[in-house]
């Protein structure tokens, strides 16, 4: 890699070299100690662990089956489509019925429970979640349905289908509650936080989401593990279906309470608005505006909008260091 | 894979593959149905669908041609220049007319259009496209000039352009709109979203955006189809620029007018502000402040900052299960 | 490709191939012209520059490292693991010296400074680096004990390793910090950019963090450069901790003070809330509150909690065109 060398280089390089033999072993050291004494993380075991390449390898393999022709190279046409579909299907069963049992196995191990039906139970539940397809196939199409009407600068399904943040976020969401409805470990989470990486989305896979569910752009969204969604349901960008703070030492106690709120049918929730609390339901067709702020319910067929903030207007001549601090948007220094 | 097997779990394996072979033909006919009674989506045809990862290809292969030797394994030198710089530019072309061709004749397909125009009309825009290479490359130094400016924390050009963001998003949105302009379906949003997924700035192919433009940080912006932005704007992250609601039935009625603002020459608009609506234009050398939301528009000069909300302190002690709800930031739950 | 042609299609394929050969020359020269006057950046140089791929690939090989066991396709048990460590560390030790001496000499060449020495000053800041990671491995185990106190969501220690993106954000602002406080350019910001992609959380390798991070949600968060962050400090998505505005030729003058907040210990900032400013400092075991707006100090255990803004409820029935502008929240029709 390095092609010239001084001479002062070549000391260094040397000096280098022996600093480093001498200095890698007590590291290593270190490091295994470290291993040993449980002050750090590891996991050490004659089990294999659930793979995160496997598993987004499994969302990228469904996502084939449940839209076909749209992410493979190969051309796909009527006469062939059965064997496409059988191959592809067989193929996703053999990738996730793999990472289940590792995902379950792995949980029975870490918490010493009995172990003998870990494969069987693993067996069934990705045998399950590939029956679902077809359902999800369904449902998936509703879901770029309401995408091409809820958006006009939508300008087709394709497009809608390649490039859609939300329908991605989706898709993998859908596909990760399957999973979770049948009580497989890691996987979910590992799946939905994929999504979250790719599109800013952070869709708990324990939530539950009704039919025709829209996203726009997206980022920033958080809907929590207890929230409840209905059908033809919008939601904006920046929008958090959250829960309330607890003290700080409920901890763990909290964890099977419902904790995020209920949104009914045909609610549309803009940009940046807060909704928390396991209590709050947002009635049917009601619309919440941008950058509202609830923690309580709102009856049916109800707008709730923010009074606009009070703003000043300044001219912007002759502005010395010490005013216009409040226009800062931050950030604009670091 | 699995490597220990108790009796229980090669019957579970026998049980279970006894399972799978007869639930799989069902499940991948199923499949098959939901493709040929038009419940799902699905892309059945003898042409070819423009690819996903070409496109990405084709973003990182003009970004070695517009940023040349800062994302190439090789080195570059002067003598070698031209070379490097036919090389590449003939391949980018290639790559380029290929996904263009494809693009527009599925179009023409999908809607029954003449399509012996096809592939003539891809490669004039494939062509035009890379006839801009000269120009994007001067636009992109100067938005490299405008952060370097805009950010106190930039050490280096090297920097900017390895690392940056913004400049990430904005050197996609380039590109996506010269090929957005020449009435390319399909490819701009798949560029732009990508950009989206990978910097969480989410800048529709449509938008017009002047010269010397920074992004900071920029996670969380949107900016609409139908937006202008002039000469010199900064715009930091959490910032919309969009368009007021429309009654649920506007469907695509409103698809060709104006629906987001105009932003003129040298305005700054600092984090979390919202601006909406295509009536509403920002007036040259104007400062809209961090959260403002404004629907309607604002003189040149003017600074719009927003009034401090009230804010309440208390002292954290004593805190209680009942207290603090107002703190909930929400997510501290999920 | 392309599979079926018409004559039409020869006919323009021949037309075009006439005009791209003509074409083509010229454009490169243009290209090359601009590398040559100065008006776009290229890096024409014998010496190499740092390569993002292989900056990125350091963060996963001392991933590896970091947690043992749970990013390698390899079964990892107590008997081998020196073997293990000693042969992963030996790997980032000449993976991050060799990118650390590019950055190095990169640097010094461009603004001419000696270079005699900048391959030792690589070779002992890498190697400084790798001599941290047993300290690196104590601090994320308690960052991944924060997550997993601070989220009844989470499940276990493997899932927040496997999926949270905070935890992933925090590895690498760690080790990037690591090499920024060694005064190594170029790789520290590339590394938090690259989970800044990855994760909506932008973190300047500058900041100062304590020990016993926790972010949860993590989308849209700002860390500026100058910020310092105590122990056991919780941060929610959407938090800014960022600068003033400060006059627009303030340039460079500000690069070395302090433009951003000091959160003490045992603090906790909930989402969308904004902290700005070098002399605001957050007392310890206080708590922020969502979308609180602070330009100044807050004593220690005090609550800031923001007033809920007004609402308006309107019920939803017979909404016409005119009305209901302030229920937008944008995006809606972009």
């Amino acid at each position: 890699m390095i092609d010239t060398s001084t001479p002062e280089q070549c000391t260094a390089r040397l000096a280098d070299s022996a600093r480093y033999r001498t200095a890698l072993p007590r590291i290593v050291d270190e490091l295994a100690a470290s291993c040993r004494d449980g002050s750090g993380y590891e996991h050490l075991a004659p089990e294999p662990i659930p793979s995160r390449e496997a598993t987004i390898a499994i969302i990228h393999q469904a996502r084939k089956i449940v839209f076909p022709g749209y992410f493979t190279p190969i051309r796909i046409d009527p006469s062939t489509l059965e064997y496409y579909l059988g191959h592809e299907t067989a193929n996703l069963h053999e990738m996730l019925s793999e990472q289940v049992i590792l995902a379950v196995r792995h949980n029975c191990l870490r918490y010493h429970e009995a172990c003998s039906h870990c494969e069987e139970r693993g067996h069934e539940a990705a045998l399950a979640v590939i029956g679902e397809l077809p359902r999800l196939r369904r449902l998936l199409a509703d879901d770029v349905r309401a995408a091409l009407e809820g958006d006009p600068a939508a300008q087709s399904i394709d497009e809608v289908i390649f490039s859609y943040p939300g329908l991605f976020a989706i898709t993998i969401y859908r596909l990760a509650h399957a999973l979770w409805r049948r009580d497989v470990p890691l996987l979910p989470r590992m799946m939905t936080e994929y999504a979250h990486s790719k599109t800013g989305i952070d869709i708990n896979p324990g939530a539950r989401i009704g039919e025709y569910f829209f996203i726009d752009h997206g980022t920033g969204i958080v809907i929590g593990e207890t929230t409840g969604i209905g059908d033809r349901v919008r939601i904006y960008q920046g929008v958090t279906l959250g829960a309330l703070s607890l003290p700080r030492d409920a901890g763990s106690s909290c964890r099977d309470t419902k904790r995020h709120p209920t949104i009914e049918d045909d609610v549309i929730i803009y940009s940046g608005a807060t909704i928390l609390g396991g209590d709050t339901v947002i009635g049917a067709r009601s619309v919440i505006g941008g950058n509202v702020w609830l923690t309580s319910s709102v009856p049916p067929d109800t707008k709730v909008l923010l009074k606009t903030p009070e703003q000043v207007h300044l001219q912007n001549r002759g502005q010395g260091p010490g005013d216009g601090r409040r226009e800062m948007g931050d950030g604009r220094r670091n």
